[in-house]
């Protein structure tokens, strides 16, 4: 970014498996946040702004083969430098607390599985265009066969991300778990394959003392 | 780009300020090589592509500030990328001339208009995304205040582009010199303020010979 500056705010995401859990524990984080006073913006991606959520719908809607994975990838950064603009910048530097429902990592790890040789592009793309990386991470680490069965379950999901196997399922969680280590500094991984309060409780454990 | 080689056909691409005539002498060359029998594909930028034409829309359409200059950038190269993808390179791999009307000179030049910090980011995008240069670039250089004439009578102009005065027009053509200067190798400028006509047989004299 032309203001690579991290404000004064406290920026966490959340990543992990289709069904992980991940949307919960960032919606119960907020919340938990907000309860001890904390000025808290949740936000998502692909999309989090008006115009990220206008390319969000352009990538992700009809043909799935509409776009070549570089094209994907440009339109992607482009959500993102918005998001980042004009929702995640500017809350951090009011002080808030910015909890995003993936991330740059997403993308990483997605493009990476589909070709091997994107993932450098990708990085080359976030260094160039987004700078700046999250201050914690927070993976749920998860079953893959559960997390399947959970997203599966989930009705009216319009996500092409979620039309996979378990297969693919394994690898995506082997893709979290090496960006966990390629990233040790600001990724926690968390066991997902627990009850929703217990997997909350481990969460705001790791981002209360985080707070700026 | 993925695949960087040229493919055999001839890439010629039109630059040139509002009104400089760039789109009619584009439409000219390419009825003059189909009357010579060549196969030709006519394009423009931003759009030429299906996906790119939605880009374009995303851009262009709706309020001038709802991107910033980075993330339209990001977007012109999204649009760019899908354009090469989908019609110029498989064009050129056939073997056909492709005349397009504008290109990455455009973004060069209006990018840094805008701010002069944004050219090398256009360049790092273009070197990372695009690759391909034009075999010929055609600079239909004109007088700035005949070209805003002829920009401004145009009916149903919906380029946001072209709401512009005479000093930018000015800066325009300072810009795209400066491009021909750089680019020597590939710029070849006109004289365009003359009839119609005779620019087109000087354009036609340029291109003929570069043909493979």
């Amino acid at each position: 970014m032309s203001d690579p500056q991290p404000g004064s705010g406290t920026f966490l995401t959340f990543e992990g498996i289709d069904g992980s859990g991940k949307s919960t524990q960032a919606s119960l984080l907020a919340d938990r946040l907000r309860a001890n006073g904390r000025d808290v913006v949740l936000t998502r991606e692909p999309g989090g702004s008006t115009g990220a959520e206008e390319i969000r719908r352009l990538v992700l809607e009809g043909d799935p083969d509409r776009w070549s994975a570089e094209t994907e990838i440009l339109l992607f950064t482009a959500a993102r430098r918005d998001h980042m603009e004009r929702t995640i910048l500017p809350a951090l530097a009011a002080g808030k607390v910015v909890i995003c429902d993936r991330f740059a990592d997403s993308t990483r790890m997605y493009q990476g599985l589909s070709r091997g040789d994107l993932r450098g592009l990708v990085d080359a793309l976030h260094d160039l265009m987004i700078g700046r990386e999250p201050d914690i991470t927070v993976l749920i680490d998860m079953d893959p066969e559960i997390g399947l069965q959970r997203a599966l379950a989930r009705q009216g999901s319009e996500e092409r991300f979620e039309d996979f196997g378990p297969e693919l399922q394994q690898q995506m969680r082997a893709g979290f778990l090496a960006l966990a280590h390629d990233f040790a500094d600001r990724f926690r991984v968390i066991d997902g394959n627990r009850p929703v309060e217990a997997v909350a409780d481990d969460v705001f454990a790791i981002a209360a003392p985080a707070l700026t």
